[in-house]
């Protein structure tokens, strides 16, 4: 069994890894801290969790961590960066789910992110963790940066179409969606439920942090930098990110469908749907996958892709544990093989 | 590996079926049936399934049927009663999830359903499916009624206090929530979201089929006819039920909390909560659990029991896959291992 | 026209104030207090305001709140009984939405409030804003103590049967369900919409400040102490209150219908619906209207009485307004005749 | 006071209309007719009505609909274009909420909506009730095709800029979101709660009938064929749709703040908000006006507009009575005067 950590637990992403790693075949976890909590059981916080998780939160202790096989971070930005060089030379493997490790371009990352990076050897270290795209590379990395959500989203829609040069990749704009769980558990005006459900708005307009988190990587997949205008949008649901992904294309595109599913046809939590489809979020609430289908509109030279997930499980926790998986040579689908709820 | 049927498999019931069942180590989901559906990809309807069943609706064909262990009635009141006969003679297992077999009382149950009874002696024969009162009579049943969702909740509620005879039973009072997966997936003004959301109401308040079936079973605890006040309400949510349940004391009931605790010790899907707490419907959304408080509001003699399930797990497809456990001698947590999705 | 004040405007409370007064034929406001946003246009806050309100919020200024003729108080109670006073002497009548004059009984209100109330002559002044028993008391008012929402809702659907003695008062049961603007706009984790939306739960069962206040007031209709149990549920809608109201008749009750058709005849906020009728609480979105269906389930002795109002309009600000067009000899109806925004 | 009818006023937008005329100083209702619930009383149905319109729904009866100054027709498309013709001659102003008199090419209509169209010539007469666009032939007309409610908050949003040629008007890209009540007030499985909260996805992707209207009057703005890919999503709320407009600049553009301040300057019902604002949609809930604010993320040359409006209200009804106003002289903002709800 591989004993787990979760620093930082108290948040959706961390309640999301205990749901998933309650039942995973294969890990027990033994350590989840939270400064704020060290003490509460963890079912009395999250009380889904009572009779599926015996465990406290506890001060986050740097030898209890050491004696784990991996840790996951659950933190804002700013924390794993100051973590992770001691839990790797103690030798656990570290997943992070926050950013810090996401852009290897460190003044960006610190532009964004509005601080200084400590570690900027460990960025070059870390493994990007999306497994469509690095499967190889995470199986032999110490140390993983989970993709974010809207990136995550926007990749996998992407990516047939950019690694094979058919669209203008210096026109991207990716209109998205996301439920009101990607803000975060933290209490503020705007996510109450008086002020966030029944109304659609769009945010961060002028920027957001997964920009050039989504530019950066798929600038390396084009091989050039591409142009990205991405607009986010906060949606009256809990859990789903909807991504809508327009591009022009260059040429002669062929049969996209099928690039599409031979491009994922290996992928375990990758299902492009049948032509004409219109995937729902609601199809993947719960479960770590993606659903993708490929429009071209009336046959006109725009493209439009659509690609949801769960933000907090393939956006998120779920991919954390597919890394993970992968990372220990474990079946990519352990603890993962989970049926979206519906309705 | 048991062979199991659902017939009419196009509701909420049904696909919960099909979730749940797709990850039972136990069990082979061999047929689906759907008059109006017969054809269809179950995936295409729900696809949330997608690969995960790979399975077509198909005509009702009671030969293909009959080769199966166990077959679950998702159908609305009517079909189970018509079909049920015959399965049982080919020694078939029948887990009824609708109305035909839940009452006793034959007219009583004409009454409420509006229709005649064309099997009485079925309903004699059928065990009531709550396991934490009829647990060794279903282990030897072939026909099984699935409690219904409202009476689910409250009689796992009100139980410890009835069988004590610690409370007036002739003024038992339940006020109870539902969400609107409680009406059922078929096309109707009354629950578009439009008209279902933002909004609360109390429906059938001058009488409702789950009436006369919690009376009865409560009335068979009690050892005698109890006098109950039922108000169902319509919630603005897709799952869970929250039943408020009211009572007075008779005399000196000592301590209730204990009373529940042990009287509940050894259920693997009832959870008596600390005291002072209260329940939420989303800590049991997706889970085969109903979670109990218990209080006395400032010493009073009134009190308040809350109970709340997963009116499409606990209230029907969980408890019937529980049943099926039972009936076949598997572990009862058999595929209901599962964690609440929360948020 | 009537001068207005709001002092601490950024609450829920407050903003539909503004939304109702923004349209009032006879009232102008002037001044709107927030320490915490005092410069801030309301319109930047509030954007459905937008074009509708050239206001801004101020620090609270004694002085100009001395010039208007009328202060709405919408502010966290222990706020409106520091101020009241000195706008009273200055001739300003005062409208409290919040709960500081609401109970007559101080020890009570301080035990229930957690502080020592510092003005408790002008609690024996104030008058108990529900104009449906104190219409001619409001209209010499100086000083109103708006009911609770929680109050307004029960007392109506109670005051016919309890001024006519027609059912047990020692044993009333109150299962209130409210959209969870009720819990104000203040940044907290447990009103997020990721935790709040899409369940429900009751809150306070072991005791919530309405339960006094609504004790009190049936008390003086009833002539003797009644016994209220009162039970809230916190629901995922944004605005309204659902009470069922539940009693034990004592002997022949007559015609409930017409009882309660004729005690409200000339109210004009108050709506019996025909027998049968289950009000929804989108029915009064937006409405300073009390919507009331009468129940008595299989002819039994228990009566089931349905209210609904919107917790911000005849719940709060609307009856604020309401109370004020009392006080200043406008037409009740004045502002107030609004359409209820459905769907 | 004008003579006001609705025909077909059972749905959504025909209840709204019933909101909108009830307070309207100029207007009464006469008639309003429903072949299906002929002899209902209108506040049967829509009990957010009740005290506030008191007149039964009617069969049909040209008679008694030639009486009317004007008639609103609340319809499925092919309706009005039945009806117009012996309303017009007998000098009735007609205004069509439907789509039937919304596309001047009538074999581009044929095709969208699977008809023929009967009336042609009528079609041609038809002013596009878009007031922005087109107030004075609005007061001059007798017979007014509403604009659907994609494209009045399409054509609200890129206006200023198409009207001066500063993008690239070959490659517009409307990325629309809209509440469940677009979707009207049918019975359907598709718009159950249970099915369209809690997820988004878009749908008609492959074509969607206000494409082409759209299409035809931006061309008409343009001085050619634009070209058009348009993206709709059904959005988990009930009310509102929010359009994410994307262009390119062509050259230098100038201060768009400006630009956009000054067309809609004078405009009672379009609000251009202060630069960097997101507009949420429920700041137009129950309001006819429209929120609009420019970005230039980064500076580039990619324009994102965002436009709000109430489906319902500026995208329907509302505008209807604004179509309305302006045809009979009266104050353009009469009855319209309304603030918003929020929360």
């Amino acid at each position: 069994m591989i004993k787990a950590a979760i620093v930082g637990g108290t948040g959706y992403t961390g309640v999301e890894l205990l749901r998933l790693l309650a039942n995973h075949p294969d890990v027990e976890l033994k350590v989840i801290t939270s400064r704020s909590e060290a003490g509460t059981a963890v079912a009395d916080m999250f009380p889904n969790l009572r009779g599926q998780v015996d465990l406290k939160f506890s001060e986050p202790d740097p030898a209890k961590l050491a004696e784990c096989d991996v840790a996951f971070y659950a933190t804002p930005h700013g924390v794993a960066m100051e973590g992770a060089r001691a839990l790797l030379e103690a030798g656990v493997r570290v997943v992070d789910l926050g950013a810090d490790f996401r852009i290897q371009d460190i003044p960006v990352w610190e532009q964004w992110y509005g601080m200084s990076h400590t570690t900027p050897d460990l960025v070059k270290e870390a493994v990007y963790g999306l497994p469509e795209v690095n499967r190889d590379a995470i199986k032999d990395a110490r140390l993983i940066a989970c993709p974010g959500c809207y990136p995550t989203a926007t990749q996998l829609g992407y990516l047939p179409l950019i690694e094979n040069g058919l669209i203008d990749s210096r026109r991207l704009i990716v209109d998205a969606k996301s439920g009101v769980s990607g803000a975060g558990r933290k209490a503020s005006v705007g996510t109450l439920m008086c002020e966030a459900s029944e109304s659609m708005k769009a945010y961060a307009v002028p920027g957001h942090r997964h920009q050039p988190e989504i530019s950066e990587r798929l600038s390396l997949v084009a091989g050039h930098k591409v142009g990205l205008t991405f607009v986010p949008h906060l949606t009256p649901m809990i859990r789903g990110i909807h991504a809508t992904l327009y591009s022009t294309i260059t040429g002669d595109v062929g049969d996209l469908q099928t690039l599409y599913e031979e491009r994922y046809a290996d992928e375990p939590f990758v299902d492009v749907m049948q032509p004409g489809s219109h995937p729902e979020t609601r199809s993947v609430k719960g479960g770590n996958v993606c659903r993708i289908a490929i429009h071209r509109p009336q046959g006109g030279d725009t493209l439009v892709v659509l690609s949801v997930i769960d933000n907090l499980v393939k956006g998120a926790s779920g991919q954390a544990i597919q890394n993970m998986n992968l990372m220990f040579g474990l079946n990519e689908r352990a603890g993962l093989n989970i049926v979206p709820l519906m309705p």
